[in-house]
């Protein structure tokens, strides 16, 4: 059997720390930069990581800034924001081959289902990251902590390829669950992103500015309740007792900048659509409306326009 | 018969444009001042307006720093921003006589209720003043355009009282109105400004950009068919071609800069409760959620407590 191919369509914090992992196993990666290409050239691809350091020198890295000129993959592992879902068309299709096990290691909802029917697949994995986990320079990661994936397949066929594929992070050390219900893992992300993604970035606060608020407070469980609603119309229980959890966490958390928010501060594009649009969407078709999350979203659109 | 009394609580843009245009007419004006005090003892108060400039002296000008030295009056304007109505106690209490009618110079709902409540009052008037006018410098008012006042009363024995007022405003050259249920027309007034004060304020924002993009749009609509709803739960009919004719005259509007926003950014209170609270509250009382509204209360709390 041949040496199986990983492709990292997107080499930043996610994607750089997970294909640097897989290297260190000992496994065939091959990683697509963008603006980073030339740096990682002249001088390969650092991580710094409190479970110990890790480079792979310009020698050993099989570099791209072309997905045209990588080779065909077995498993491919997609590292994009969501706002860059619509390169996928050619940032994948020249690495496919029929058994590619696609892993969309992103938020939100509704991503696999779109990939599966454009690309004719007929199974799609899903990942969900629990890292902190930064790029600091070109080539540069600087891996903070945790570092535990989530990862499930849709599609049935599909559970095969994606044990292997655990089977591979395992080995490379990377903590590892697989949930059969991988939708129900993204709900409970969404369940936290929607309502502090968006309040942080309306309002450009951290969490603990949010949590000291009582009015916000109370925003941020309703906003959850209606995200617990839409997600009982996709069969997916999420327990109020979360949602408690959650908001306590959130409380006895370090003030936290999100991801929203830093895209926000750095004018990048904000990650809408699959963490709001398909979430009221998919509600609406099921006849549950999510109004307080509807008006964050409205707003959002609003400061991403302004931006764009 | 003595000559009646006019007393102006709060002589900023309001209450100083009517209390002059009063006192141009030849009535007897007592104005409060804060901290424009000293400065209209020494040089009076002057109105800049497009109907025609008038000054009052500082000799003719009955100038006060303090409501207890104010003479009963039959008349009080109050035209304070609501935020300060707790002063009221203080401001207006040593003015009133037996058949005294206050008159609330303010936006929003509920406020003649606890007044009338507080003071024991058999009928309190309401105005709502449709006019550009702004403090520019100290005891210096610059009217710009409008001036109009839509007036009514709760206690049906006030209309005498009101009908009395309206015919002063008349003589002294403003245009009045008489709407017999004025909450009709607050619930109106209410309807542009609760999404565009609190949308504005939130994004920081004028209405030309708020018009601009059609997600806010829609959200405007949403919380103006809201208003409409709650107004409907105290028997104000609002027909939803106002809705269309507000949207579509605010998008032919130049840009526009709201009174809240103008007080987030010149870090006053935001006057949250007779605009949002209490008509989130009563609509509440008579079963009727105002979700989308609520999420921008919540937010305005918020950025209210940050500035406290």
């Amino acid at each position: 059997m041949s040496k199986k191919v990983f492709a990292v369509i997107g080499t930043g914090a996610i994607g750089g720390y997970y294909g640097a992992r897989l290297h260190h196993g000992g496994r065939d990666v091959h990683f697509l930069f963008n603006s980073d290409y030339q740096h990682v050239v002249d001088s390969g691809l650092k991580v710094d990581s409190h479970y110990g350091d890790y480079s792979i020198t310009a020698a050993e890295l099989n570099a791209y800034n072309n997905a045209a000129n990588m080779p065909k993959a077995d498993v491919i592992l997609v590292a994009l924001k969501t706002t860059q879902n619509h390169l996928l068309e050619t940032l994948i299709r020249p690495l496919l081959k029929p058994d590619t096990l696609v892993m969309l290691l992103q938020n939100g909802i509704g991503a696999e289902q779109e990939v599966a029917k454009a690309f004719d697949l007929s199974y799609v994995g899903g990942g969900l990251c629990f890292i902190c986990s930064n790029k600091v320079a070109p080539g540069h990661i600087d891996h903070i902590d945790y570092g535990r994936i989530t990862v499930g397949v849709y599609g049935e066929d599909g559970m095969e390829p994606l044990e292997s594929f655990a089977r591979d992070l395992t080995s490379s050390g990377v903590e590892v669950d697989i949930d059969p219900k991988i939708v129900d893992a993204r709900w409970k992300k969404l369940l936290w992103n929607v309502p502090f993604n968006g309040l942080s970035t309306v309002l450009d606060s951290d969490t603990a500015q949010i949590m000291d608020c009582p009015e916000l407070v109370h925003l941020s469980r309703d906003i959850m309740i209606e995200v617990q609603q839409a997600a009982q119309t996709t069969d997916t229980e999420i327990p109020t007792s979360l949602i408690d959890t959650m908001l306590g966490n959130t409380a006895k958390m370090k003030p936290y900048l999100t991801s929203m928010l830093l895209d926000r501060r750095n004018g990048r594009e904000l990650e809408l659509q699959y963490m709001y649009k398909n979430a009221i969407e998919l509600a609406k078709k099921n006849g549950v409306s999510m109004p307080k999350t509807s008006t964050l979203y409205q707003q959002l659109c609003f400061l991403d326009r302004q931006d764009s």
